[in-house]
């Protein structure tokens, strides 16, 4: 993600560094043209800066507000993450040092793969760029961060930090743990009957994508969002619950009507989807 | 799916007869060369027929079995349907008049819109095709069902029809219900914030997309698998809830340890199917 926002930006950017602690992907990007220069020191890599874009799982990025990047970064400079969750990197940017301009993003896109290999200029157009202001948000930080989301013609969202991640429990969190049960419930019949492994299909394909995402960026974003991740499996889980209840009981005209306004919801959200 | 049978099979019958109740379905087969011959009529369609194809929704399927096409068919016609459970279809097939030659087949393959304005030849191209033998099921009858699958390119797999059952309802009724229940959570949530609908992307597009499936299909398959289903719920139950446990407890390491097997699984399963 931090290489394709590199690569999106290159055109508008006088100079991008990279900073990387894995050589490899460091040498990748320089020779690949994804950034001008890169670096393993962080301090070397942002004090020059007039923009720093954190790229790195939820809990390295409130580390790195926490510990160190304040006191690399000269004043006025513009800083923004692009982290899952958001409520706890506004409140640790809001502890930053007067001066430093900081806000949270979070573009509302991504990729089956990871890597800077991957990384693709294109990935956030039309996409929504959620921003959260923290208490380091000037209205000049906004306009720049509004600028940066134009120049990679993703779509601004503006919303505060606890409400975004309430939506992202509902529509990425929550999707993410039960495609992991979902596979958990499989793996245990297919200790029974291996079968199931080579029967399931396309609908098991795409239930269980998201239990292949990566576990440190995923354990880092459930333990930023816990209570809004255990509200939304109370109701998933009571929601579950009506339906099993009518399957049971074998009232399959309740069923279908419990099936039914899912069923026309996702049409309708698939139809707004279309249209964008 | 009928009507990819039917272009599947054209070059291998002398001729294809398509029984339809939907006249605009029924004259889109016969124009676009879909079938050679089109009836509302089912005794008409089936009665000078060496195979007979049974494709519709589950209690479609048993309710002629159970009250009309037994007495349609000459002795000796292969009977062979495509219902997504076979339990009790098989066992409807079974008490048919002795000397029709009746088998149960499930193709595990499926498009996103239905119709025979979809139909496509390829559908069932290196994709497993369950049979389940019946009661009816001579050795013959089998033969002449490994030789309709080996026609349209599929994978034969053989396995009683019990078993099948509860295969499925692992890799595709399972799925269908948390995915439904997944939209109603969702859905609950976007009455507080409809933020939740405008940033949903590929997450939830994919955990969320076989909501979208067929109410009168549906509530056929849940009602002919409801055992099976309500296993694997109770099941998936289990798992959602041991990961929840660890979730609101702030076990983060345990949380990851328990996510784990299932990301492997996953990944192990992708790379099998890339490999077909």
């Amino acid at each position: 993600m931090g290489g394709s926002l590199a690569r999106a930006l290159r055109p508008y950017a006088e100079k991008i560094t990279g900073v990387e602690m894995n050589s490899v992907a460091r040498e990748y990007a320089v020779a690949n043209g994804v950034v001008d220069d890169a670096t393993d020191d962080l301090r070397t890599g942002v004090s020059d800066a007039d923009v720093v874009i954190l790229a790195a799982p939820v809990r390295v990025i409130i580390d790195l507000l926490n510990n160190s990047i304040g006191s690399y970064l000269r004043s006025n400079t513009l800083l923004i993450d692009i982290g899952s969750t958001k409520r706890d990197i506004c409140e640790a940017m809001g502890k930053l040092p007067i001066g430093i301009q900081a806000i949270g993003g979070h573009p509302m896109t991504g990729k089956e793969s990871n890597g800077v290999q991957e990384s693709d200029a294109a990935l956030f157009e039309g996409r929504p760029f959620v921003l959260c202001a923290s208490r380091r948000t000037t209205p000049a930080a906004r306009d720049r961060a509004l600028g940066l989301i134009s120049a990679v013609k993703a779509v601004p969202i503006e919303m505060d930090a606890q409400r975004h991640d309430h939506v992202v429990a509902a529509i990425s969190h929550l999707p993410y743990l039960i495609s992991s049960a979902l596979v958990a419930t499989v793996a245990q019949q297919g200790e029974e009957d291996d079968a199931v492994w080579r029967l399931a299909a396309g609908g098991f394909r795409d239930t269980s994508r998201l239990a292949a995402q990566d576990l440190n960026m995923m354990g880092d974003i459930l333990s930023t969002n816990t209570q809004a991740v255990a509200t939304l499996l109370a109701i998933f889980r009571m929601k579950l619950a009506m339906i099993e209840a009518s399957l049971i009981a074998q009232e399959n005209g309740k069923l279908v009507d419990l099936l039914r306004p899912n069923r026309d919801a996702r049409i309708a959200w698939a139809k707004q989807q279309e249209k964008k």
